[in-house]
Parts: C-alpha cells; structure tokens; sequence
C-alpha cells in the first residue's frame, strides 16, 4: 500500500502532495508545526499538543478557522488510511501562497499539510547507552517558544554535533543551557532534584517537557524549573532529553565529559512512568 | 502570456512549479535565495551576486556543481521566456527533497527555483517623500551573512511596522543598528560622513550596499563601516535603505523623530549614481 498524505482537504498519495513555489512556508519558513504520538487509536496529549499549535499561529499571525475536533479526526483517519497502529503524526500549516512579498498579508488561504510515519523505536539496550553531545551557542532567534519552520540554525547545530562524533547537541545562551537542537533537556543533580529551565522565549515549552514534571512530581520528586549553566550541566548526576518522537533519551557525556556509564536510575524510572502513560 | 517560471531544469508556466511536501526548504527553510536586477539584457553585479549564492550555499553545506554562467544562463533565458526586458531574478536552493530528519543529509539533489518579476518602480516624488520606519529588537538567528530561507523574524517584524503605520524597521542589537527587515541601513552625519554598518554575522553583506560604499568613495565621500547606534541613528542628517529590489530608498522618519522633510541631497546623489551605473 502507498504511504498517503493530506494536503489542503485532500488526502492523497504522498508523492502526489505537491505544494507551489510561492508557498510562503518555502520562501519565508513562514509556518509553523506539530509532531503529535499516536497509540491505540489516539493521539498522546492531544489537548496540550493543537492548543499550542493553535498558540504559534496566533503568534505568527496566521488566521485559521479549525478546531482541535478537526486535527484529532484528521489524525485518526490518516492513521487508518496508511494502516498504522502507533506512530507520529506531523502537522505542518503555513500562511499560505501567494506572490513573494515581506510582510504577512491576510486573507490567504493556509497550506495544511499532514504526514504519518512509524515510530523509530530504539531498544532498551541504546537508552541504557544513552547519547553523547556537545554543548554549542544557541545562534537561533528569540522566539523559539513559537514551533516555527524557522529551523536551519538547528539543523545546522545538530548536524555540527554528528560531525564531530556525537549525537546531538545542547544549545547555550548567555551562559544558560536552553534545550537540544530538537528538545528540552533535564538534570537530576546530586540530591535527585529533576531541573530543567524555565519556559521563557528561548525554549519551546515541550509538551512531553510537562508531562514529564507532572510525572516526576508524582514521584514525589523535587522538580526545580530554573535556568543552569554548562558547569550544572557537566556536574549533574542524570542528563535527559526529551521531545515526543524521543520521548526521554538519556544523555551519558557532555563534550568530554562523561556524566554517567549508562542511563541514571531517576531517568529510567520517569522513561518507564511515560511509557506507561501512553499505554 | 503566461507567466514562465523555473523549477529543477525545466521551464514550465509559474502554475506548475510544484514541489513536494517534503523538501527541506519548505519544513526547514534549509536552503538559500538571492535576488538581482535584470537591465539591457545583463544582471546587474551579477558576479558578487552568485559569488554570494555559493558562499551560502557553503555555509549551510548543501553541495551542488552550479557554476555562475549556469545562473547567468538561467536567468537570460528566463527573462527572454516571460518578454521581460528589466525586472528582479529571485534564485532559490534548498537541499532537496527527504524523509524529514534532523540534520543535514548529503547525496541529495538540491531543488533549484527561479522566478521573474517586473520591477516595481517607485516615482521620483515617493523616493523624494522617503519611508518611515521603527527601530525594533534584532530577534533574528545569528548568521544572518548567510542568505538563507530563515526570514520569518524579518517577516513578522515588517508586518509590526506597517501594523503601526511605519513603512518598515531598523533592527537593534546590543545597542547597535544592524539592518532594516530586507535592506542594509546608511546614515549620513553632520560632516557628510556615509557611515554603515561593518559587515559581521549580524548583518547582510548587500551587493547594493557594497556598491553604494564605492560609489560613494568615487565622489570623495568619507566612508565608515562601523557599528552605530539608535542616538546616532535618530541624530543623523540622512537616513537611507539599500537592496537590490528597493536600490536606495530615503528615510524621513525614524520612530517619532522626523530626520528631514525630504530625501537628503547625498541620497539623492548617491542614487542617481546607482541609476547610472545600472544603466
């Protein structure tokens, strides 16, 4: 069977979703995304997840009329069509197409577009491993909190990372850790605090971020939401990324430090809480 | 005639230029663009054009074996094609069309569009009444050298202007005047210096820019590429944009602070300059 994909009302085989040049998505990285999990037969957090997509078009400026009933249907029927049981799902809407100019006009129509794929899952063994990254100045704009498709400065800094034989890399502004190239990150430190900065305008407001704190205070964790530097970060106990198609990696070395031989015991035990909480 | 644009090797009317869904310019904004002016059958500074479309290109690493008669070809016969005898070329790469992943993948061909346009012309009266802008945050990445599809800050940062009645903005960092949303920005002090920004990461370097500096240095003007500052900015005797498209555009208003009545003389000079080397 062919993969299939929706585009603007349609949903057709992937490779027949064509969108113009003009689109300002392509010219502007003018639009903004969602990646969403889906599991027997529902979307992971989907409340959280199209309110704050519904969150970056406001902040963009991009008029729409749907509603979160219109992207969970959406979602359910692009799973059935490409006969998935669990995957991601990622929702893209840009503001549409139209002669290239600078501003952002009104009264186009949005681009939507949605494709699904199936989860790369890594075994129990790699998040036992855990991943190795590099510390790298956070050149990105300002307003990271919008999901934007303003994307090549993460791009740039995560290939960066895999150039030098590591994983990933955590960006750092003005001395403070933000996040990876495409994650919030944690600390545990040596009192078993779960820390983990602040959502400000340089970080994107994981929605796995909060369910995280919400399962790490369950725990009766102390969770601490407060900025920290490269020195925290190197001398914490448990490093941890988290984004929904990562859900929660373990982080074992630091430039060249090594944090720990395997994944920490805290970051197992909130891995296992959240695979528990999506079923 | 319909309007004939060019898409990967081929030139099809402007309608059919279609790309898939999955090409990074459009999930990403992973690829670069150039604009240039068409005149008597010539780019104008065709030459630093694509020496800076490569020098792009080579910065976000997306290989390609383009060579500058290829552009200069390219754009030739574009013009021909659409009976265009001035006009803008825009040039737009991006690395291509895959699977969505987070770095950079190499072995790819790179998505190579190009479009034709009719220049707007603006009246001798409206270069004379000049533009008023806002200075505001510079809330872009950190390599805004590198010409790339990254412009949504650019984008929702003209659109606050002209929410506000301002024809565009001047972008503030550290204190410092950077550049305007799509132009580089020039003052003119009390002794008749040209004083723009030096060319760092935190700005364009403008093919226009670089020419206005030389025709400038032409008529024994003194020449600063310096960083300065809003009170400098505001104090300024002249205040002018440069790109390609705009060519030099005079500023009379910078936030509430009226710079002149009219376009002052050294702008208007220096853009007759431009108008006659462009021929």
């Amino acid at each position: 069977m062919s993969r299939i994909s929706y585009l603007n009302g349609k949903f057709l085989p992937h490779d027949d979703c064509l969108v113009p040049i003009d689109d300002r998505g392509l010219q502007f990285g003018d639009g903004v995304y969602e990646v969403i999990l889906f599991k027997n037969n529902k979307l992971i957090d989907s409340n959280p997840h199209i309110e704050r997509l519904f969150r970056s078009l406001n902040e963009v400026k991009i008029s729409h009329n749907f509603d979160k009933e219109f992207f969970q249907n959406l979602a359910k029927e692009l799973f059935q069509k490409n006969n998935l049981k669990k995957g991601s799902i990622y929702l893209q809407i840009s503001r549409g197409v139209m002669n290239r100019i600078q501003n952002c006009p009104t009264g186009f129509e949005p681009t939507v577009v949605a494709t699904v794929s199936p989860l790369k899952n890594f075994s129990q063994e790699e998040f036992e491993e855990g991943i190795s990254v590099i510390t790298s100045d956070d050149i990105r704009w300002h307003r990271v909190d919008i999901k934007s498709l303003n994307l090549l400065p993460a791009v740039l800094t995560n290939q960066k990372a895999k150039d030098l034989n590591f994983n990933d890399a955590i960006f750092v502004r003005d001395g403070f850790v933000t996040e990876g190239t495409f994650a919030n990150v944690f600390i545990v430190d040596k009192n078993d605090t779960v820390i983990t900065r602040n959502a400000d305008n340089f970080i994107l407001q994981g929605i796995t971020r909060n369910r995280i704190i919400d399962l790490a205070k369950k725990r009766n964790l102390k969770v601490e939401e407060r900025k920290f530097g490269v020195e925290e970060l190197t001398n914490a106990k448990e490093v941890f990324l988290t984004s929904s198609t990562l859900i929660l990696r373990s982080v074992t070395k630091v430039n060249d430090k090594i944090i720990s031989n395997k994944a920490g015991e805290i970051s197992k035990l909130l891995r296992e809480d959240y695979l528990n909480f999506i079923g």
